[in-house]
């Protein structure tokens, strides 16, 4: 029952994991695309997987409310409905309530809200939580937690903390378990040691699959953030997933392996692909910009996506000024391949211990910028 | 020098054909789809080329304005531009110049507008439009001419088609001949049989590699449209390609083609793929409407496309409800398959002399609509 995780190699805290799932391996570190509303913005999902993606997050929120995890159920879940035969795993619509829906209350029941898109009223306990994330049949399951803004009081903090501690108890025993499925605890207590500990220590008595690392990315910056992973993943279980939920930039993503997190979702790539922005190795390139107007080069040398293989940035700048969708489609794209191929570079390393050099290459090429290149 | 064009089949008026450009062959009756700013919208060339669409329509009005001709040519041609090595057919950017632009002046010498895109002034001419078609390295080049809306008075479309016969000679002693390259006179006259016969005598003498039939699908309606595709085809050369322009719908297309047209171009297509009508064998579908919302069935039984071979109607429903870009991105694909799959029906009726019963059950199939289906 559950899901395995094995750690196959390590390189400082640094871990090169096997997450094996019904639908498939996923290896660590990984990257989750994000699939909001049962499809990445923009993308086929054979496309996405041709990346290498091999998971996708999908939000509880959003499914709930549009098309409603009933009608996902009754359509065969998730990965059938939107063709995607690889791993989901879905949170627990707690984060997107609190940020997207209106007339929101908190209880310790269960928060209770209104629809961002028709106004219609919700409740979501933790129990509602997992009926709705084993209907849309994900692979891993988050618990309902409650998220806190930083920067916030040790006190505000830690009866957040406590309430989402209470929440994960009674998300675990609602839980329906199934061999290839799972369910992840989530950390939080922000930015103070004492509450994380405290946290930690819960969400162990309880027992998880895998352990998200919550409440950061949520307005406290990288520096702070780092600090809190100096800490907090060594906290969890060394031999379960560790997951940091919404994280991040790829300077982001890099310091978080190093401090030993294991997976990863954002909205970055997909989200920039449809604002202009470019992640590459040599940082990021916004292609609106003039000085790609006649640039007859690709976007990035040596990136095997088909906007790098098949057009120039002069192309891919017109498609832009043009407001034309196929910029976004091969801009979404690239990006999420690029993700990916970062995601195979650092498990590399892992693999063959030279983590910290490889650290240092990427580091110093995002700094270079792609002008360098010129 | 210039293209070839054989007619390997007849049945009744409709001619099954072969045209051969630089780029490829071309068999006829052919549709192509629309890429207007370079890029069939909402979709990768592959994808295009996939759908067995062997020839494009690329709008010379909107690449002169953006990203320019100049730019095209320097980055190799259009064909290298927008990563298609299949043929491409410009327009002579004249319809679009009537149609979008401001501060519009036609005299003999050629026309003067403003860009819809930012209101600088440009001036088109027979020449200039050559020149432009030129430089994009377009396959077939189309002449400057000007479309009346109808209805129209026979003096109105007599003296309108009288300058477009001038600019017609005029385009064909400016556009420099090369092998696997051509260009196409226009045939006007309205729904003036007298008109036609006139304008075909004229675009006679001066010779060209194909000739269209131009100024119909504005406005006169199916029935008219038909009346003067009675006559119109005929009184062009037997041994060249005719191409009816911007047109048209599933059953436009019939009819053209049981009429004697070779070829086919219209925005339908794609761009009711951006606006969830979706062209099947058995009618148009709006997959907005509701009564898709649990339908688990594909969107036509039988497609081969991705949409219909992976989706159920509710995912597109969804999809759509959520204005998501794979919305479009399907519907278009499938839409653009729809219309080749369907000129493939009538170049095998064609070969097979089995048109007219194809044309009746074409006819039928559409008629049912897919409600009959369930």
């Amino acid at each position: 029952m559950g899901l395995k995780f094995e750690v196959v190699a390590k390189d400082g805290k640094a871990r090169r994991g096997k997450l094996v799932t019904k639908h498939g391996i996923v290896n660590t570190p990984a990257f989750m695309p994000v699939g909001t509303c049962a499809t990445v913005k923009a993308m086929l999902p054979e496309s996405v997987a041709a990346t290498g993606a091999e998971i996708l997050l999908g939000n509880t929120y959003h499914l709930m409310l549009r098309p409603g995890a009933d009608l996902v159920e009754k359509m065969g879940g998730l990965h059938k409905f939107m063709n995607w035969n690889r791993p989901i795993l879905t949170d627990s619509g707690g984060f997107q309530v609190m940020s997207l829906s209106g007339l929101r209350k908190i209880k310790e029941d269960g928060v209770s809200f209104a629809s961002h898109v028709d106004g219609k009223k919700y409740f979501l306990s933790p129990e509602e939580s997992m009926k709705i994330q084993h209907k849309l049949d994900s692979n891993i399951t988050m618990c309902l937690d409650e998220c806190v803004k930083l920067p916030a009081s040790h006190d505000v903090v830690k009866k957040s903390m406590e309430m989402s501690m209470r929440w994960a108890k009674r998300s675990k025993d609602a839980f329906i378990d199934r061999d290839g499925y799972g369910i992840f605890g989530i950390q939080q207590g922000g930015d103070y040691k004492d509450l994380r500990a405290y946290s930690a220590e819960k969400l162990k008595e309880i027992g998880f699959d895998g352990y998200a690392i919550g409440g950061l990315a949520v307005g406290e910056g990288q520096k702070t953030m780092f600090e809190v992973l100096d800490y907090a993943p060594e906290m969890l279980p060394d031999d379960k997933p560790r997951y940091l939920m919404g994280v991040g930039k790829p300077d982001d993503i890099l310091g978080a392996v190093l401090r030993g997190v294991d997976m990863f979702d954002c909205v970055m790539p997909t989200r920039s692909g449809r604002t202009s922005q470019a992640f590459t190795r040599f940082g990021t390139i916004n292609i609106r910009n003039s000085r790609h107007k006649e640039d007859p080069r690709p976007l990035e040398e040596g990136c095997d996506c088909p906007l790098c293989t098949n057009y120039s940035r002069a192309y891919i700048h017109h498609l832009q000024k043009a407001n034309e969708i196929l910029a976004v489609m091969l801009l979404t794209w690239h990006n999420v391949r690029y993700y990916q191929r970062l995601m195979q570079e650092l498990r590399n390393a892992i693999e063959n211990h030279i983590l910290q050099e490889c650290a240092k290459k990427l580091i110093n090429d995002w700094q270079k910028g792609d002008i360098e290149e010129l």
